[in-house]
């Protein structure tokens, strides 16, 4: 595995001492290494936090850093005693569970980008090669207060990513992220969920069968926090922005006005990761969520796997054919002219048939500028679409039958 | 009127003489005026087009466009005979319509918009003073074949837009037109019809009672076709032009994938009015045009008549609050700050609590510039949001409770 034991005994404690998303332990386990940090917060918690050796590597701090880092000590020192990595790593070995850590190559990079919050090591019953798993990956998150259509969107979407080869990643809740393990199982099976507890704890209790189904059948349970832990609400917080760093995309399919999957879907846009909201009825307050995301920009419009697949940048030739001719009938009959850059196609529908325009008339027709329509009549020309005639331009007749 | 009536008279002329939309026709009366581009026409018949009037007026014409109004005065030639004002107008007259056109006061100027491609009067049945009430308006369209949960929609845009003092305009057809005009004639009856074909023909017959009601109640039937006129398919496709161009937006309920109301869409697009979706099911094919509209950036996601008005830039605070008392009780448990901007918003978000945070870490928390958090933190502190305090800044405690 290339990492050292020593490393990996160190950040299982880190994961037991701290809350999940604790930047200062973050910057401070960067700093030092988890073992060296560690040694620091014992040390400190005995003499005072030696704020010399951090500044050596670090810079210096201001007095705002060092009361934070005082009061940062004085938190973990009250959870020290309790920490017992060896028994939480025996509750692991007994349920045939990994603990990766960064330097692990099954390791997932991706998490790499939550800086000083991304966890210090990843606690997984079931497939572990998360790095793998998640190259092509993306997060279909929503409410526990889900309705059918909203269960069925999920369970749909997970259904037709997974056939792309697609690992769907989320939460272990009820509703939405239950649906979407549904519709995942019930293609391939191997799909991630992200737990706010244990690996080792089934919440909710009635999702456990599902729990089960999905380690049996080559998915992952993964979680940040040691076997044995609690789900509590800021974990599960916490939780949502692993989601969103898992995922290659994020995508939200019914969530209230304010929710945890509005949560998972900020923290993805803050990442930098696509995220794509789902539409429903707008007399449906299960969808309320998904439309603010749309009117704030914060989402793209998806309504089907093939683009949840585009917006996550996973349209891969060799995987498409299969999916495509999953859509509707009525996507069936687009035309070719369909994929075309928006520019490119209002010139090709401002484009007369048969009497030929001038660049400039075709730019006004197609409100575009004349530079634009010159552009775009260059590449239609090419493909076959446009067709110079005289001075103006026409459409060719490839495209009208 | 301040029209003189030989302009009025020819101008009828000329709308039963071209096809809607006819931007030839539109550039020599622009040129001419009315009558005396009439006049040149009748010429060109008898002894061909006077090309050299038109180029003292528009400068050299190329030889495109010598040959296009070549086959434009052939075109119109085969017309002239059967135009009869005289028959129209006094048709006009039985109905107790008005003939609008451009200078009269009760001219809608928006419509100007479509330059060459203007209408060339507007044939009315019911209040003719559509300038005043297109002041404050928007467009709500959709498919014929629209399902109950679109025309619910439609009905409660109409509806709401309706009691604040907003006017409808759509077309007459069955599905999404006809549920929005029944919305608005539910409320106050007044709303803005706009036909394919001659106002004293009521199409789809199956809706006549509906326009019969809209006429009583204070509404308007309007066209650019003369009384008589069949509408026909162009006509139709012409038709949506105007609703763009009437509105000051023009909403989509609910569309397929390519039909009459995406093309409205794109016209209102084109002629920088906001363009608005109303999101469904995405297992629905007629919302599956909205959603496109939403995926391609042509349309902002709406959802009630609220957020239309804001679309349309109708939100007036004298008549704001009685319709916001409409919204959902979800809605009205939103927080003020919801209708901050995006960035000041996330500034807002990220700020801590207790422990203040240095500048440029809340830049970071909130994923924006230090430049953009500066800005944003002062707009907040203004309003007491945000706090200074030491070094950094802390979320004041008016926003959390």
């Amino acid at each position: 595995m290339g990492v050292a034991q020593a490393d990996v005994v160190a950040r299982a404690t880190w994961s037991a001492l701290v809350e999940p998303g604790d930047a200062v332990a973050g910057v401070l386990v960067d700093l030092l290494g988890a073992g060296p940090a560690l040694g620091w917060v014992r040390s400190a918690v005995r003499d005072g936090p030696d704020l010399e050796q951090v500044e050596r590597l670090h810079g210096p701090l201001v007095d705002a850093d060092r009361r934070r880092l005082g009061r940062s000590v004085e938190r973990w020192a009250a959870r020290l005693p309790d920490c017992d990595p060896g028994r939480d790593l025996e509750r692991l070995d007994r349920i045939g569970g990994t603990l990766l850590v960064p330097g692990d190559q099954r390791w997932p990079t991706a998490l790499d980008d939550l800086g000083a919050e991304a966890p210090f090591c990843l606690w997984v019953r079931g497939a572990a090669d998360l790095g793998a798993a998640l190259e092509r990956s993306a997060a279909v998150v929503g409410s526990r207060a889900a309705t059918s259509y909203g269960e069925r969107v999920a369970f749909d979407l997970a259904d037709g990513l997974s056939s792309a080869g697609v690992r769907v990643v989320s939460g272990g809740a009820y509703g939405i992220d239950a649906a979407a393990h549904r519709g995942a199982v019930a293609r391939d099976g191997r799909t991630v969920v992200v737990l706010a507890g244990g690996v080792d704890r089934a919440y909710p209790a009635g999702n456990a069968r599902l729990l089960e189904a999905v380690v049996g059948a080559g998915g992952a349970l993964v979680s940040e926090v040691p076997t044995g832990s609690l789900p509590t609400k800021s974990r599960f917080l916490q939780r949502n922005r692993l989601i969103a760093a898992a995922g290659r995309a994020t995508v939200v399919v019914e969530a209230a006005w304010r929710s945890g999957a509005m949560s998972t879907a900020h923290h993805a846009a803050r990442l930098l990761r696509p995220v794509g909201a789902v539409p429903g009825p707008v007399t449906s307050m299960a969808s309320a969520g998904c439309h603010r995301l749309l009117r704030e920009g914060v989402a793209v419009c998806v309504t089907d796997a093939a683009e949840v697949r585009e917006l996550a940048g996973l349209i891969g030739v060799e995987l498409t054919a299969g999916v495509d001719a999953d859509r509707s009938a009525d996507l069936r009959s687009a035309r070719p002219q369909d994929g075309l850059d928006p520019v490119v196609r209002r010139v090709l529908d401002a484009l007369p048939r048969r009497v030929p325009a001038a660049l400039d008339r075709v730019a006004s027709m197609a409100g575009v500028s004349v530079t634009e329509a010159r552009g775009a009549l260059g590449l239609l020309e090419l493909d076959g679409w446009a067709e110079q005639r005289g001075a103006g331009w026409v459409g060719a007749r490839i495209g009208t039958s």
